[in-house]
């Protein structure tokens, strides 16, 4: 689903998953994670700051209301100590299950997997050690693992995204568990230390979002490191640390990168967004549609959904870029391209999806109209210059959640969506089938790694098999009740291919 | 615009633009372009058989009656023998420069070059010898490249696709050019030869479409060719032919291969089908798309273009596929994927795109309902196995040009368009806007080959720089007029990119 | 916006607002609005029952925690019994003052016609009874109302839909609204007769939706109601009662029928349905509608609407159709047109928009497969047999609000949205630009109503004049920046018809 | 399918179909059809001008070559005077009959009723006169009557859309028919005579297409006249001038309006218009759509359809609109409105679908850009005003078939389709299955008409019953394989309606 912060890199990707530059190195390991008691992030944070804003207020279902006592002050100072896990409260369970269960019904891949791979346990004997949001769907990939014969021992990749029910539920069933809505910085990495630590456990197998686990383990608990098998990464900040630890040499594991398959890549954005678009200016606004002007800021994969969903319920569009391929893809589409000043003083929503900084600025947001919407779908928070509207001259008023008025000196209200941050994952929910697709692949990933022939995978980070990407999606079509065709010999021989696939060339675009 | 006929490859592309098996070696070399007096196709032929399906019938302006001398006789016979071009009537030039003209307005970007370049004159000193269509967007790219500051010599790479009336056009401004439409195969060599060989007059460049004019160099003039310094080659076929020279360690000369570029790869498939699907089945048929079934076989991009104009008039669509990440692109898209058999009695339209052989069976031909229209817009002429529709028990009856009624003993009727040959070149025009785009990346890729310094190429074959493939796109921003948006310097750097581009890695898919 | 229970007709409408026997009679006029504490509808009742439906939970923002005393009670028990409002609680004024300003930015004609006739005051003298759902749109209404000249007093139109803070917010400015959200049947009366009858208050204008101020004037004081100048009226049930009481030789006072204007059609079926059912199934399910199977009963307006939304996110769309007519549209639109029984066993989402009874059966939700969701988008809450559903074998199980679970024996779950009612009024927002366009025709009528000459309109049903169909369409036209083009003299003439309008005959269809 | 010049009217439709003011009285009956020997109108043609009009020539198949001898001459001249009908080639009929035999594959409906109707001849002692365009189309019409039992008689209301071959089909199974391409004036009029009368022929039902037969026989004939039974007119000229017989108390016979049935009227406009502006635009043009910048002026049906067939090919689209409610839908749907002088230097296509005159003046084609191409999709000629193009300053060009370039003194080109001329009668074809709607109301009219009990129809205009207008499309859902869905008795009772429908009420708009 929804990237974390993205690391440096020389290529960008454009579509709203750009890299930023990033330092990154041991002694400079400070992982600054101290919001304070009210839930505000500390803006002295370097890194991962992302990880902090990525949870949906749609998908949580609890208030969040302050105990007296944290669950892991409760579970230390009573008689709970010796519990294997450490939730919130373990007695809403039920609630849990039942999300988990909906959820299954969405997740049908891993279902299948879960019914295909039981005979043969391909996890048998896998100690997986995780670190991922503690939601509904990742329950779902959680107990896959389990019952494809992995133990599974379970932290939070962020303070505040967990389903504190869900993780209940899990813990229910015996599932060690340790993860809370709002951890501290400290919690944090004391959960983490949990899931890496235990009795008679020593973990073989990593799947990461974001790769603070990975680097826990490499820097704290080395030893316990090097026997690790395999590590699957989900994040593009997460690949990016392992593709530097890799070119400093200090990767001794193989590493799977599956945020860059086709099928997540096209899911996450292209289609995913086509959805949360709607929802997230719903959710937040109730505008209508029909007529209304949007600019959509970005047209890459992001961008394209965006603008697909709002053309078909009527409102008109117009598109900047830089690049120019991706201008003229939106020409071909039937969005005018222009340059944002050309347009401001008549749109009604603004939508950025560029992965760049300071796209809307404060110069630009001056000169649009009164009611306008400004939202990010793209990354990170810096796409729209908030900073700026932080200014004496300008009121903000809280009118709904997620929803602030910025009020100018004349009146002219302009609404901001979500602060800046990304719309889809803080205003709208995902669909788990979305989510389905990459659990799909996380769970295939861990099979590949720890069933590889000695040999197969050396000290390095490595792309899913194009044809295990294949196979991810082959496993969702039964949902759509989708039947593919089989090629014969014959054709199979006539198109140079072997007839299960891979099917296409590694530079296919799709 | 058109591949010709697609190359070996252990990989296949998927979406209209497979490769086939093609022994090549030099003791084959029997290029055997016999086509018999009545026009058809000889069997025997072994490669670029589709060089002579592919001309348009929709772009053919004159009437294809028989002359009794050919235009080479007529030349040699008369007192003629010293003109410097050899055409069927320098008489049409007036129309074809009609047509030219024409043609100049829906290639803005080579107009642009014209304009931009002239100053310095890039290709001055540049001897083309050149081997493509002979039609009126050509005839822009020629006259373009001698505004360049070029001299040219031309000849058809198709000995039914030369529009005879453009041909007297560039003749009549003093271009050396050597085509007429129902060449011979001896007049085809002929006119090849005259481009490659005259007084006073060494190539130093090749633009090629299908390989014949660098092969025949290769073979019967390697002096000549050995002092070449760059070939830009157009085609699928051509590609292949030269990576396999240069496999064979034969390739003496840096090559371009400007097929693979995004902008034209986008273009020739999702763009130009998703317009030329619906004229091309307009044209034969007339038929009404609005609530038609139709089964697109094959959801590569040519497959999604159909489905995408299709659907935009209300017709029912149904998708096959073999590869599973097409085929969830296809749910994703709104239309379900199905195996042919499945829907095969009651689909009004069949239309192939795979790039397979065999796609539509005489055995799924039995069951269709009566009126079934089927065609073809992958790839070849293989995709519908029409040679057993010629059945004793079938009769054949041509209703239209490019219709024929294949009649089944019960009375029902099945449409065949085109003989199963591909739709878009038989039935439909091609826009000029999408030829541009391929014409403009010929002339980019020989002034980049020009002038390159000593060293950037070596004998090897290179694909377009991707800061090159986005020139293109820009070039034709303006007829859109689309505004590009600037990166400032902040932003370039955040992005970790050069502000000018390349925007994107080459792993991008678009 | 939303209908109220429709009555009866010899002609039904089709599309999702069609009309039931009703029979009415002055001693049949029981008015039975008896919820329970718990708030279940009476099934009693007899007439309007709908009007307990149809409140949207989404636009209700204050928790309905049962307080000790009704604000009736309070009210009478205080000192406060001179206020002249009675209201929930009067300090939620300042939240309800804020939506209020949010509503008043898209609705452009409201404030457009409170600027252009403020001068001239056309409700001057205009003593005006409402009778409406209390939201923050009809407080747009209504202060216009007041702009305009007019004084108001004003009751809720259903005992469920008031938004508390919103009346509170009328109250604190001093307009009398007598109105909260969970009224007793009692209150309901005594709110409306509190409007009606006020000292030195003879009201000679009705607004009202549904019927239930007009009869309850009518019965119970007839005297105050003969010296009322004009009665406009929006909903169906409203405007068939009139008729009815028209037949009878009864109505004593015009009224216009505001409810089948073009743009009050248009907008609160296809337009404002296309945008409901997204927003409506993606609050209650999270569900993805990419690639799912949906059928839509229905293709009039709504359906149309449904399937126009569905379609561009990629849905794949069947059709069930009693009328060939819209059948053929469906057909033309891209839609496979089924019987239900057909697809029952593959479809995911079931929606409903008929206006007819029993359209889903029990006997086909036992077909269907597991996790199906349904949903009415109709009228009233007759489309599903849900009663059918209430049976000793299968077990409910509320999974969100409005979201239940009802599981068959074999564990098959199906997902029933809002019980079977109507999903846009209960999961979903109405966009103020929508109710905008009802307001400002109510707001018309009005004046029309109150400044027409003597004679114009006798004692009978009118329908709005047509200009004044076209002037609320060309009141909203601003806010998307649209431009009219304007007749000359000349093309005026040529069309045979006036310069400013009406531009189309009256059986036009738009 | 097309109109023929409107009349006029106090209400304008507004949708093409505009009527104008037309004087008629029998002293100024004075058709005058003379085109010149080159086929050029007489300008001074006061009424039906469009009828010359409104060829198709894509329909055209045969050269127009001119002999020496007209048809008419050549049928007088010679043995051949007794022969029962008269046509340009009789010869050429088997080449027709296969033109009708694949208009008869789509169209369903009249295939149908030749089935189910064919045991009780409903038209049996019918004896029919028509005057229709002769095409493939009306040959399945005509044949169809023949076999429900009727005798016939027909000429051509058109004197260049005769398609000879199928006149020679009609011939060639012992139909009267009395049409060729070309004819004078005169010969117009001797063909509809030689209808008329005939030995022992008493013509009893009228089927007409324009109002000329109807007033010949009206004039000319007046005693054959009062005893035919029943008039069948299709076009809204002919309408028209049926109205103004009736108005005048000159109608002695009842007459049935078809053209304002919901079928014809949806499929004339809204479907026909959404494939044949693509097919008309690129028959001519082969522009690409893409990012066209295209104002459509005028969103009625036709606009609406146009508007729809080009987003779906990534056009950019502005509509200009005088009536508020139209431009409020274009702006639901997507499209910005705006006066033409707003967009005018930027468009690539001006489409005009307004039925007004004289919407592209001079003036603004002064101001538009090089290669902008005009066309016209409403009604008549007048639309754009060409006559002001004829101007010396300006050139004309013909570059193709229905394509001029109208050359500025600056060398700006403007490309004009069709002179100004319906664009999809000039130069797309009419898909048959929109024809069949047409030609199916006419045979169920001229049924009805034919059957009904004395009494049921008086001397005057009556419209289709709405019931015969549903089966009109019930007939045509098979095509499709549409299933309709019954209403059982108690939900027939619930909606008020008979189970057989019809479904609506009138003024239901669909």
């Amino acid at each position: 689903m929804a990237e974390k912060e993205a690391p440096a890199s020389a290529q960008a990707q454009g579509d709203g998953k750009l890299r930023k530059q990033i330092q990154f190195a041991d002694q400079q390991f400070e992982f600054q994670r101290r919001p304070t008691k009210k839930g505000h992030r500390s803006l002295s944070r370097s890194i991962s700051q992302s990880s902090t804003d990525s949870y949906s207020s749609a998908a949580s279902y609890s208030d969040s209301s302050e105990d007296e006592m944290t669950p892991r002050e409760k579970r230390c100072g009573e008689a709970r100590v010796h519990e294997d896990f450490c939730v919130k409260n373990i007695g809403q369970s039920g609630f849990g299950r039942r999300e988990v269960e909906i959820a299954q019904q969405e997740m049908p891949a891993l279902m299948a997997l879960r019914k295909r791979a039981q005979g043969d346990k391909p996890l048998a004997g896998a100690t997986i050690v995780g670190c991922t949001h503690i939601t509904a769907q990742s329950a779902v990939l959680i107990e896959t693992l389990i019952a494809l014969g992995a133990q599974c021992r379970w932290a939070a990749c962020n303070i505040f995204s967990t389903q504190n029910e869900v993780a209940a539920a899990l813990a229910a069933v015996g599932i060690p568990v340790f993860a809370w809505k709002g951890e501290s910085e400290d919690d944090f990495w004391w959960c983490i230390d949990r899931c890496v630590c235990a009795d008679g456990w020593q973990p073989n197998m990593i799947l990461d979002d974001g790769g603070d686990l990975t680097h826990w383990m490499y820097r704290k608990h080395s030893e316990v490191f090097k026997k690790v098998k395999g590590i699957v990464e989900e994040s593009v900040t997460g690949v990016h640390r392992l593709y530097q630890l890799s070119k400093a040499g200090k990767l001794c594991v193989p590493a799977m990168n599956v945020n860059d398959s086709v099928t997540k890549q096209k899911f996450d954005n292209l289609y995913s967004c086509r959805e949360s678009i709607l929802d997230g200016l719903k959710r937040t606004t109730d505008i209508m549609f029909g007529g209304k002007q949007v600019v959509v800021c970005g047209y890459g994969e992001v961008g394209k959904g965006c603008c697909a969903a709002l053309k078909g319920l009527g409102a008109v569009i117009c598109v900047t870029e830089v690049d120019p391929i991706c201008a003229l893809q939106a020409c071909m589409d039937g969005c005018r391209v222009v340059k944002l000043n050309e347009v401001i003083r008549q749109v009604d929503i603004i939508i950025s999806c560029t992965g760049n900084k300071n796209v809307v600025t404060r110069e630009q947001l001056d000169r649009v109209k009164n009611g306008v919407i400004i939202c990010n779908m793209g990354h990170s928070n810096t796409e729209i210059d908030v900073a700026s509207l932080r200014a004496p001259d300008l009121t903000w008023e809280r009118v709904r959640s997620q929803v602030d008025h910025v009020i100018w000196p004349d009146g002219k209200r302009v609404l901001l969506l979500a602060e800046g941050r990304l719309l889809n994952l803080s205003c709208s929910s995902v669909p788990s089938f979305v989510l389905s697709i990459t659990a799909t692949t996380q769970a295939l990933a861990l099979i590949e790694l720890y069933n590889a022939p000695e040999g197969r995978y050396k000290q390095d980070v490595y792309l899913l098999p194009k044809k295990m990407d294949e196979y991810v999606a082959s496993l969702h079509l039964p949902s759509f009740d989708a039947h593919l065709t089989e090629l014969n010999e014959e054709q199979a021989k006539y198109l140079g291919i072997n007839k299960n696939g891979p099917f296409k060339p590694n530079y296919y675009r799709y």
